[in-house]
């Protein structure tokens, strides 16, 4: 294993959301982006949702900024009113933000080949903040762009989605966390809680998390059970707690 | 319109989640939670989605404390040793914390009627802090807790949902936030985003949000379109909102 495979690398996800934040859009970028990190060794440590206001999403990204080593936004970067997350991590950085003539490039080049008109409000999809480095969107073109370590991406998942493709290589790589899930029928926390305790000091180099499931069936009928979850990035130890979890159901 | 209509009232989330964060669980309390609040006028203000971790937890936790009227917690209230929310929260508030009568109460009889022994793991359910109100479980018995201005519920959203019943009239109600939404084929966001920026400035009480979506038909084709959400508590003015949109479409 090189050196940078046992580092620990860490992420923070900062959704401007207030069609989330109402109830009316359930999120799936969180999810998206987890997963997607996963398998490059990055976990992510917080998320925060919060509104489409320009101090609350400075607080955010300036707080996940510091403790995470990379920052991912999701959405406020359209060429509507209400997309001002550009400007909020231009001034979450103190530099400043303009249309940019490489990000106003890639815009003429694909208005130009859907024969749409540049209005001025998609030319404020070409205001990058001084010293960022553009992000491509292979599916409506507007870039995203990383200043720092925060990447700020679209918010539609599908563009979210294009535009992680285009950062994988820029991100130092981890460790990778692997899991083992042992689903224990008409189990219950309660009876299995000591022996768990007892497992997660024995192991201490793996997390475990114990989740209670309830399952309604046609006839009315309720199953139970809890699903156990070991991570680690050493799978051998995986195997032998995978082991030693499954030993529970007796 | 009584006085306490008029009235703003905003919640926070702190979504305790390990399981939320490795992407291995896709969170649906945030969205539930907010269904519930809206029609009681209580508009969530923002998320926090944290590790297991108790400096992680009493951070957030004071942090939406401070800025918003209401908290929910949601996860790490089981008997297991990943359980660590009741303690966080009582740090948060300097308030001690240990088994408390009344919780006990609740489980005995619980477990009387399940035939079920109470381990000293289920009796870490009734750990309870100094000064907070139990909030009932229809669920699985094991109670929540309200202190002061924070709501700790269960993680398993059949539980919360229950125990967002069992809260509901202890919340003071807000001036409810209604909604329209005027979606548009084949619209696109930069060919409407000057008239929407107007149409927010006529309309200052209202809140205009613009979101683009893609869809890919079975033969690959892929429509597109924009879904216009005027928010606001008056609606008279938001269908006057609503007509306008509309016309949009022309």
């Amino acid at each position: 294993m090189s050196e940078t495979e046992t580092r620990t690398v860490s992420a923070g996800i900062v959704v401007i959301g207030d069609e989330i934040l109402s109830g009316r859009t359930r999120d799936i970028n969180v999810q998206q982006i987890a997963e997607f990190l996963a398998p490059l060794g990055i976990g992510l440590k917080e998320v925060r949702i919060v509104s489409d206001e320009q101090d609350a999403i400075i607080e955010a990204v300036k707080a996940l900024s510091d403790r995470c080593d990379y920052v991912f936004t999701t959405g406020g970067i359209g060429p509507t009113h209400d997309d001002i997350t550009a400007d909020a991590v231009a001034a979450a950085f103190g530099r400043s933000i303009d249309v940019r003539d490489d990000a106003l490039a890639i815009l003429k080049d694909w208005y130009a080949k859907a024969k749409t008109e540049i209005t001025p409000a998609r030319l404020r999809m070409a205001r990058i903040p001084d010293g960022a480095v553009l992000i491509d969107n292979p599916v409506t073109g507007a870039p995203g762009f990383q200043l720092e370590n925060v990447f700020v991406m679209a918010g539609v998942p599908k563009i979210a989605r294009g535009m992680l493709e285009d950062v994988a290589p820029r991100l130092t790589r981890g460790a990778v966390t692997h899991s083992v899930t042992v689903r224990l029928e008409n189990a219950r926390e309660g009876d299995l809680a000591e022996a768990l305790g007892q497992m997660q000091t024995d192991y201490p180099s793996v997390s475990l998390g114990s989740y209670p499931w309830f399952q309604e069936a046609e006839d009315g009928s309720i199953t139970r059970g809890v699903a156990l979850v070991a991570r680690g990035t050493d799978q051998d130890v995986l195997a032998e707690v995978e082991r030693a979890l499954q030993a529970l159901a007796q």
